[in-house]
């Protein structure tokens, strides 16, 4: 089929996530046909190429298309695709569980699987609620989320986000949650400043937890970034604070690793730059390198015990199971990941890559409209607004994000600007001369749309 | 590693799903390691050969590790495993889609993916509820759901769950549902005769509509056979009227197919034998064969067209999506598979084994303790009672099912009776000689457990 007739077939047929489907009247909206990837780039069906600066919706860590994964694929698709993980198991699943778990230096303890970070969210909240009418305390069927957070699109998870556009219409079919204050340290909710910030925002948890701390189950977190909030961005002391407050309150913490997990802020998760243990952590995307879903719940031994029983009524098993739970082409492809990664010496290796980041990044500083840079790890985000010294935002209508994404593509990258914010996010094997091709698309692109000289 | 501490592992570091993990204390509950698949056969670490009666949990359709799904796969490995599916498109997706709308007469029209046949519910109570409110009726925020019915695992699913001990105990996180009978034929809730049945028990559908249609946004059904309930198997004509109700009461029939759907019934999906169309059809599992998790959600165009729209501030999309969205490596495997199911003219291919089946079936029909033999095209099952003049059912605490799954076992089946039904449901391939060993080792195991002297 030609280019023409597959666009339209596509538009005629498909409803794709997260679009206004009437914008794709607009050619310049069109999805463009990816053909092949290799490494870092796309390449489309005119032979045009991408640097796939969002990984591919944050996923890819190893590269497109990558040798080691698609044999690693191959061998097991030609011992069994997919067993029923009731009754039954299979050597990859058990390799990898005990690989992470070790990485994770034995602090928690069981693995759960399931398909993607909205039911890894899933599993960790119907866990958490479970474990606490366990332990004889059903009122405690409350949440703490923040701000700006953003866990995932079913239902259970969208209870738990924070983002009004994405998450307001549904209010009728969400349960019922306590919102702290995001810790969004360039526009900081208590005017704090950075250098001499106490965290003074976590005084919104500790006040929720002082009147309702009996009702509450656990608090959910994205660990050093909310991510589709805008690349919002805190330090680790947070968690550390944080952590002192669950165990005074005694509440659970969950820590949803969907996007920072598996390297992606320098370590295996985030929550170790914090020096703490979550009671439950929930992991995705980067989990298979970018291959396929997958996603695990891990928790500590305690939580799991508190379901270990003779019961005789079946009410403290944890019904939850999907039906390619740990599907062995799925562990085949995160337990090869794993051991590339072990191979690569992953934390040295992104080292020198984050430090030429953070280099790179300079050149945006004097921009006039660059209200703030931030890093962490291998993720950098370029908050634009309109003014400097106000920090007055960019409307939605001015639609800056999108003309960016226009001129990167022109370029020869996918930027995808969210909200305001021009982010890099790629996968970790991009060279040092790539990341300043990419951040120098990135800046031609801003001057273009916001010149300097206006 | 030995299998010793193979499975030594698996307990260690592994929370399996819907188990009860003190029960693996159990020698006779230890998880089986399997090394291999072919056709309907796996094959665990000592080499001991299972048919797999359930489908790997109903997904199954053409054999493990089939030659031509494994070959799409690599051939598309090769090219390109996943790229961000918002902006971007690829081949393999625009072909399933065309062919998938196609084979379902251009009736339904749009194709939203998501990763499981709990993320597909999702999306359609989602896309519901918002289509209601886009037609000017937030207050249209309620669904109907059946009991004994099962959708998925997570909130929103469980929400319209209707058995006790997997979705009772996170009520105060579900939304508020209103809940018609079950159509378990077998134990009429109205008591009804079969053979001069009119679908009495829909009056519990309209008798909440007729109080209540202005709160109802849609209701959710699995066509014709409530399948974890407990193979609970009702007539096509339920769903022709309740069809009919529902366009009466103006509410969205939305048709949940991810265990019955791509020919599990003999059909494409089992609303085509109620000659009717659903607004929404919600599918998975059998999509790829039994590959990897995949899901679809299609709707009708009137309700696309509620959210096309200009959209100046962002509420007419539906704001959904997962990071591995329509991944190629699935798309590429669910081509592949509706290519074979073609070539196979599967509808043909699949009468012949339904026919098998059903003459099979006839040896359990004198067993003192065979209450119901019942089935729906590639789905067989058989309730045992403890009377069958009474219909007296076993209590849990006999264990009658996980009885004779370890009779089974012994035999070279993986039979994982539900409550008190032994099923089959088995891969396509499956041959009329394999229905029979498959349904004498079912046979002997029963008999074994429940012998016919006593």
């Amino acid at each position: 089929m030609n280019k023409k007739q597959l666009i339209e077939d596509d538009i005629k047929y498909i409803w794709r996530p997260f679009t206004q489907m009437k914008s794709l009247e607009n050619d310049l909206n069109k999805p463009i046909i990816i053909k092949r990837g290799k490494g870092i780039y796309l390449e489309d069906i005119d032979g045009n190429k991408y640097i796939d600066a969002v990984s591919s919706w944050w996923v890819n860590t190893l590269g497109h298309s990558n040798k080691r994964l698609n044999k690693a694929l191959e061998r097991q698709s030609k011992k069994i695709e997919h067993v029923i993980f009731a009754g039954f198991t299979h050597e990859p699943v058990i390799e990898f569980s005990k690989k992470l778990v070790k990485l994770m230096n034995n602090k928690l303890t069981k693995v759960f699987y399931s398909d993607n970070g909205s039911t890894a969210v899933e599993v960790a909240l119907k866990m958490a609620y479970q474990y606490q009418v366990l332990k004889g305390h059903p009122e405690k069927k409350k949440f703490i989320a923040l701000k700006n957070s953003y866990h995932g699109d079913t239902i259970g998870a969208v209870s738990v986000g924070g983002i009004d556009m994405y998450h307001k219409l549904y209010k009728p079919l969400l349960f019922e949650i306590r919102q702290a204050l995001s810790p969004y340290c360039y526009r900081c909710p208590m005017k704090c400043d950075k250098n001499t910030c106490k965290c003074e925002c976590l005084n919104s948890v500790e006040d929720i937890l002082k009147e309702e701390a009996s009702q509450i189950a656990g608090i959910i977190i994205e660990p050093l970034v909310q991510a589709a909030g805008g690349m919002i961005m805190y330090p680790p002391k947070y968690i550390t604070k944080l952590r002192e407050i669950c165990d005074k309150y005694n509440i659970l913490l969950i820590d949803d690793e969907v996007a920072m997990g598996f390297y992606r802020t320098g370590k295996l998760f985030a929550y170790e730059h914090a020096d703490i243990v979550p009671d439950i952590v929930c992991a995705a995307k980067g989990i298979t390198a970018g291959y396929m879903p997958l996603s695990v719940t891990v928790t500590s031994q305690e939580i799991f015990n508190a379901f270990y029983d003779d019961d005789i009524d079946g009410y403290k098993t944890f019904y939850h199971g999907h039906s390619y739970t740990a599907y062995p082409l799925a562990l085949s492809v995160a337990l090869e990941n794993l051991k590339i990664l072990e191979e690569m010496k992953i934390e040295e290796y992104l080292k020198p890559k984050i430090a030429k980041f953070s280099k790179e990044l300079e050149k945006f500083k004097n921009h006039k409209n660059v209200g703030d840079i931030r890093q962490t790890g291998m993720i950098c985000a370029i908050e634009l607004v309109k003014d400097k010294e106000t920090k007055e935002p960019f409307a939605y209508e001015d639609g800056i994000g999108k003309k960016i994404y226009l001129e990167g593509l022109k370029m020869g990258a996918i930027l995808r600007p969210m909200w305001n914010c021009i982010y890099f996010l790629t996968p970790y094997i991009i060279t040092e001369k790539e990341i300043e091709k990419l951040t120098d698309i990135a800046y031609k692109a801003l001057n273009k749309v916001l010149p300097m000289g206006d």
